[in-house]
């Protein structure tokens, strides 16, 4: 029996990865889908019709799933929570401040929004990273006397810094970390998103909020639980955040001052080790690869890593000894912030969480 | 009476840059102009068409200026050198070794080549940054028992960060320096130049030999001339360079450790007042601010700056304390790698040279 | 005594363009400029300010005009009629309704919107093209008991094809014209204008409503005056409008059927002839070339053609025969939307009809 | 038994698109790779590094297959004919001349190459389109004495144009077709194709020798055999074509007069009919749409269009009545110029020739 799930704001961009993320699902199926109510009442394939010109707003690559073209989507508060045993859930970080904690009375509610990332009981979770962050949700369920939770997922250029520096941190220390980060277009969202005339043959050095994120994201991921509350690790992250005219995928330029000493030899064979390892091997959504770590200089390349085992894969290229620090290194990453960033993160994440026996 | 100036390599594009940037030049003339044994006897207009396609490659904006339109490259062992005052050089590096030493004997050579770069005996100069290198030249004169001399221009990806350092530096002292660049794809040439399908919606994160260029002129330019040669600056720089799908004008993010307390304000004052003070107020190349600041965070913006002052201001924006230094700063910059950074301040260059009585 | 001219819709894409096209014009002084409540009584630096984020939004390249920076922006309610000669419109066509109608009892307007273009009494201008359809105007006024009157320009898709259809319509007579457009991306406003996920790596082969106006117009604009009515040109245009990722400038593939013998060498003179003896030769936004025609089959291309002449000039390419037609001609051309399909173009309309006397 | 089939041009961009079209085919087994002789010797993963840069020179999306990495490239020259079924060749046109003609002496060999597609006794066969002309071969083969044959597809331009009217022209007649083309970048080649300078933020109005290619080739196709000799299709083509900043896949926007009343319900109808009853259906190539008919206005998009079914499907849309003409429509297509429109597109004519047991 697969467990029933519903998607809520699966109208917009992010909830349209969720749909094609969950088709073919060998243990979760979309039972339910939600919006605002707007499109409660139509079939999902009228819902994202635009009512003005007709045309249809599919913003994912490929083809519409046909399990999802005929299904109604229905108000969010007409969604039927004893018939569901979990929640994907892309709505806005204001909204779902309110409507996530609503559901997590009941269910397990795994989210892409902000709304519950700083809570102090709440884990933000990336699979394969701080996957035993999760017990948090106990103290959680307990805390607010909830039978279900809500776990988010980080920002999504916290998502390749942190997974990058794990193994790092781990094994050498992270006194500073320093990122510029040259980020894709598609995470600017797309009603309207990002102007053409913004970010054509240009680069916007700004992106509102995104760099406080990163901070405190990256040392809560890689902090420690201890007596029910997550230590932040002891990693001091500066970064500066670009848009630039790239579709899919965030690249950043790291420089790492680390504790012990560090070669990019050793910080290569860190990464496969890890990768080897890795916690979620075999997870419906996993990649083969965790981490793809290149020599060649020219690596990575969004357009090239994108495609690398549907965007699940975090490469790292440019591995160099920093000689400006005691004992320190630099380097380039990729992460995909359309799939391990989002969405098809947010459903390798319940993957996790169901082996786990949390959900 | 003008100088009599002569382009060697004046069918390419730093070539084309030259031939635009000495249009009605009040004190310069261009009077011969030399090329590759191929374009030898042709009129210019002939010259820069493709021999294939009968296609005009003229690689700069705007309509070629008329005066040149009729002029006939000579081939560069047929210059008149002794009906000349100066050399403007854009021929490649490898030629550039023989051949700009062959004219230096006679006469001033300001190249754009990085031949002589790291020579001894050789000032790497950038107007209004560290002119006083400039007296090198009579060493070099004296000790290759020249007439004339050889000055280069640096990287283009050094002169951003060189600029926008040295209040900085003069004024805080700056132990550390670690760059991000975002460079522009007229940086790589044309013909052919960077690849369409390499850099369109995508990054490389590699430019060869790029990074080691900006650590070792950064440290030329901002060092001392003592004794008969210059000192390198007491500052460790790392970068990591890469090319976006933007057409003119680097972007650099930089994150420094000073060595003494710096806060965003002042530094900004330091650019305002360097800018109000600069050496090479009034030539004709000169821009009217030699800085831009901007306290918006969108800015810098490379559509909008390269448009600014003909591309000759340096931009600066997102300064910001960088708290993982004790003492430290971060910011963005903006060049403009065919301006600036280029054949147009090669002229500037030698605008500066010539009040000083060099040329 | 030059005449007072206000703006209204000031701080707008097309507005800002208005600001840099009057800078320092000779007839012409911006005296008042107008927009919506939201504005009133901001200096323009402040008004173009975003609210949230501070930032100032100049859409236009290079620098804002000093002249402009302190001028208070009033409500258009709150416009001194009796203090202007002049007005330029870039507001909305639906506001444009009712407040160009207001004005126009008072005071030439002259409008880039789309409001009055298909009135029977309303002429609607491309200056060098149609002049002589400016008696109109007097039929206007009189029609419509208005001291004042309204004339606008074409949409901005008209013009390339308009005015190069124009010389080989009077010579040629033109059956049947087949274009296909690719439009820059400004040409779709700015806020927010077209979606970088839209248009970016694509193409959009559809443009609403684009394609009607482009048939309408362009006959109404070869049409002739005949006992105070156009009659519209005896021309069968057909289109297909895509918008492409070029920042600026209107490319257009057409494919002409004429009445008479046509061969590409005589079609070039007729452009030449017709740009030697252009009407409005000399005024002072006038180009020096109204039409420039390419052998090089490579031009034109936009990034090249938009900075010819301030993108005044409207560029020929590809002149070749048409076989398919008993006689025909195909060739590509450039218009730049923001120049002379924009702002610029409304200015040297007004400066047509100032010497004309009509203002 | 697989036939054994050899790719020659194994290192370039066709080369890997025909190594990635033929992995795990169930009919086909890569068991030899031919390249130049500069890569002979060599094992693949080797031969497609940059000597200089050790560079992995991979141009097609995703990861290198495996069962390519350690096969060694042999000269062309030492192939074993003896041990093939079949060539693949992308090689240049100027080689294939003669190096296709002396393989063709013994085997099959479907080709890229435009070397013989205007031979009289050559078919430039589309699978689903002109099927029935590869009757042809067997004239070819008597004619020249060969056991073996040389089929070539047609230019990556004319793919689309010929597919999208077979339907029409068979059905309603076709007088006169023009074509206006925004072709991709991908199309230029790679080593090192189209400049980055030239195409982004720009269009180039002109690809040498296109257009001549789309007129000849289109009647070809769709001609008739008849006594031995291609009979061309009484259609009259006239085309302009163009590259635009858009990666992969060509878009075409086409006007067409008639024979016979058409309307756009009709054509579509006449797609998804022509469709349903493709010839090739369940080819292990052969797309489940071979039209893809689209009412929605905004499509076909090259960035969505290129995902569709591997690249495989002809999307059409933009269906509209062509007033200009007595009977004509118009309309929009996309084709993937390097799937359907290059070696997959051929790996389909070599199922679709081995079904027929030509090969």
């Amino acid at each position: 029996m697969k467990k029933r799930v519903a998607i809520i704001g699966v109208t917009g961009a992010v909830g349209q990865e969720f749909v094609v993320s969950l088709k073919d699902h060998p243990w979760f199926e979309v039972t339910q889908i939600a919006a605002s109510p707007r499109s409660a009442g139509k079939k999902y394939l009228e819902a994202i019709k635009d009512p003005n010109s007709g045309i249809t707003n599919w913003q994912v690559g490929g083809n519409i799933p046909d399990y999802i073209k005929d299904m109604t989507v229905v108000s969010i508060d007409d969604l039927k929570i004893d018939e569901l045993d979990l929640i994907f859930s892309s709505i806005e970080t204001e909204e779902a401040k309110e409507i996530e904690a609503r559901f997590a009375k009941d269910l397990p509610v795994v989210s892409t929004s902000s709304a519950f990332r700083y809570d102090e009981d709440v884990p933000m979770l990336i699979p394969g990273i701080n996957d035993e962050q999760a017990d948090l949700i106990d103290i959680q369920k307990k805390n607010r006397n909830w039978k279900g939770f809500v776990v988010p997922l980080p920002n999504c250029t916290t998502t390749g810094l942190a997974i990058t520096m794990k193994p790092l941190y781990e094994k050498y220390g992270a006194k500073k970390v320093l990122m510029t980060s040259m980020q894709a277009i598609s995470g600017g969202g797309r009603a309207p998103g990002v102007s053409a005339m913004d970010v054509t043959d240009n680069i916007i050095p700004y992106i509102p909020k995104e760099e406080k994120k990163v901070r405190i994201e990256t040392a809560k991921i890689l902090g420690k639980l201890k007596d029910g509350k997550i230590e932040p690790a002891d990693i001091k992250v500066s970064c500066t955040c670009t848009r630039v005219p790239v579709i899919d995928g965030h690249t950043e330029s790291v420089f790492v001052e680390t504790s012990k000493p560090i070669d990019p030899k050793s910080a290569k064979e860190s990464y496969e080790e890890y990768s080897k390892n890795i916690s979620i091997a075999g997870l419906p959504s996993a990649p083969p690869d965790y981490f793809a770590v290149h020599e060649d200089p020219t690596r990575p390349q969004p357009r090239i890593e994108r495609e690398v085992n549907n965007g699940m894969t975090t490469t790292v290229g440019r591995l160099e000894e920093e000689p400006l620090f005691d004992h320190g290194i630099k380097y380039m990453l990729f992460s995909h912030n359309k799939k391990m960033g989002s969405a098809t993160g947010a459903v390798l994440l319940a993957e996790m969480l169901y082996k786990k026996g949390k959900i």
